[in-house]
């Protein structure tokens, strides 16, 4: 792998001067993995990116030996110890010299203002995020009229993944596929719902660190089974104590992210031998899945790709019961919303967009099956991250 | 367990009463939790929580069923699935009515403007926080000049817990010492830290649910270990691939969430057994933390444990390894700020404060060390609400 991602780095400067943007300024963990590739063990970080030259990454003493400064110059700063001294103070200071520094006098910065769902750091038990101390921070060092929300512009920027970034995202896609082959081999009646959540999630947390260099892993796995838990995975509902029966559907809903790059993958599995329907509706769903991917094509609509998925879902009498959207796109956070592939979406999908590809049937005394890969709009069509299903 | 916690709510509105608020209208987790007993699964549910009368639940219908009724007025809306309308249109409409039909026309509402630093919903892969879109929101419901920060009150409130919520806390301690006994019963050589991280984390999500009716549990294990790794615990430095040799010391640091109510423990442990020095500085800084524990009394300084801490370690000839502060108060939050134990550190312990007592020392060379544990400040001294530990 490339030392550091410079097509990464290149293109986004490149609009940055297109939209006149002298500096982006960020917080959220997301934004600093994609600006430095680090990410951070708690929220205090920020990064300074500027239109021209390196990043300038501001980050905890503590954490100072973990970055790179092949990615960006690196300030460290007092956190947490005695001797630290207020946090915001260091804020002030830093963001002011980097003013400085950079030029960015009377320029246009943009800073996160608009964002609700976002990625956690490594720290998931407390999610630090930037707000009212933050906003008045920056309030005091720039003038509001050089200050854009940069929310649109990072967004779209972020949609389409570098080759770098494709790799990164398929190690992520392989770590947490050893944490669900792991379980789905050591399915039996009598597990919990939350045991063979914990069992993904231990697979991945102890084996990801070290695989293809990948340092920091979190997995976040939840289970639903049975005629009636499993129809609960429509938006995530968490893993109960239920104990599987012989013959249960059992859904696996499991997020991973390893170093900042998220995979997002559903699979399916039965306890013991799936029944004739079982199979027959699974592979219809399937059909559905491998449809959807392959209207994964750079220019193609947002909209093409669920048409596909519910034209064949509608062609075996499921259609009524795939309820939600065939896919979002996945990279520094777990739900991306560019591409979104719904009924209606507006937007042409690009080269080096990743998606997910998430087709599902809810259907009420018989179970819920969702298939969901994360897949490459590839320049000849679609890409697999993760690993395409076999027909039962 | 009482069906629910009156005594919490009505000294809230009691306080409420007195600043002159109408509502608190909240959207963090951790005062969901607070406000309602609910711990969202999602990041979209808000609570209305008026001065008299029950709190206003609002929340996606998927997670309906999972709310008690006894504790608040549950609305739903649809959200996520492709029948659901825009989300901030729902948002909308639902202020708008709870606004009218609390009577809280011109009328002062505190909102959540001032944090930084949150707690997950359970689904902590993907934390969800009222940004611009929520604040502009609330703008164009109610006037400017009705409008307050919630920050210090509702910290305030926070800070001393009912008998409930010490009940809850306990619950959320024992389920975390599940999977740190578990881990120190089979440390060995040759495991890595992260293997021991998840072996921790495995007990705790595949065990916990269920435990005294515990639902929804995480955990978040960090694990260093030998001479170096374990003094990057000072603050959570991620576990690592290192592999534990015989006679290091393992330092242990685990966030545990149970229902949203967090418990945070830090142990200690040898791979093997203890050397005299490693026993040594063990027991010395054990005695510094029960000195700590000893210290807290209703009524005493915020420093008081610190300084009762500090003069074992200084006496041992180890108070310059003690770098960090004593103890912050646990509740709804991993860290909560009041009380805030440290030098210097101004304001009166009061009884029902939940605080870690976490003194650590950090030698390079030997080892890091820290014992925390999670304690009430209890009418006639310190209650623990983990298992006090025995010297080695």
């Amino acid at each position: 792998m490339a030392k550091i991602d410079l097509e990464r780095l290149e293109t986004l400067q490149k609009k940055m001067a297109e939209q006149n943007l002298a500096a982006l300024v960020c917080r959220l963990p997301e934004n600093v993995v994609y600006l430095t590739e680090y990410w951070p063990h708690h929220g205090f970080s920020f990064v300074v990116f500027p239109q021209t030259g390196k990043a300038q990454l501001f980050i905890p003493e503590v954490e100072e030996e973990y970055t790179s400064r092949d990615w960006a110059d690196v300030t460290t700063f007092g956190w947490g110890l005695l001797k630290d001294g207020d946090l915001y103070e260091n804020f002030r200071r830093l963001l002011n010299e980097a003013r400085e520094n950079l030029g960015l006098n009377g320029k246009r910065v943009a800073v996160e203002q608009s964002f609700e769902v976002t990625a956690p750091t490594y720290r998931a038990a407390e999610p630090v995020v930037p707000g009212k101390p933050w906003h008045d921070l920056i309030g005091s060092i720039f003038k509001s009229s050089q200050v854009v929300d940069i929310n649109d512009f990072i967004s779209a920027a972020r949609s389409t993944k570098t080759a770098y970034e494709i790799e990164k995202l398929r190690t992520a896609n392989e770590i947490a596929e050893m944490g669900i082959n792991y379980a789905i081999k050591n399915l039996k009646p009598g597990l919990t719902e939350v045991q063979v959540g914990a069992m993904i999630e231990y697979k991945i947390r102890a084996e990801g660190p070290g695989y293809k260099g990948a340092r920091l892993v979190r997995a976040f796995a939840d289970v639903g089974a049975g005629p009636v838990g499993s129809t609960k995975g429509t938006l995530l509902i968490p893993s109960t104590t239920y104990t599987l029966q012989q013959g249960d559907f059992v859904m696996i809903e499991l997020a991973t992210d390893v170093d900042g790059y998220f995979s997002d993958l559903t699979y399916m599995a039965v306890v013991g031998d799936p029944s004739t329907r079982q199979k027959e509706v699974y592979n219809h769903l399937l059909e559905a899945q491998q449809a959807a991917c392959r209207a994964l094509r750079p220019g193609a609509n947002f909209d093409e790709p669920d048409k596909a998925a519910r034209k064949v879902l509608d062609t075996a009498g499921l259609g009524q019961y795939f309820v939600h959207i065939t896919g979002h796109g996945v990279g520094h956070r777990y739900h991306e919303f560019i591409p979104f592939l719904m009924p209606g979406s507006k937007g042409k999908l690009e080269e080096g967009m990743v998606t997910s590809i998430e087709p599902g049937v809810y259907i009420e005394g018989f179970g819920g099956l969702r298939i969901e890969d994360n897949v490459v709009v590839g320049k000849d069509g679609p890409v697999f991250l993760s690993t395409p299903r076999k027909p039962w």
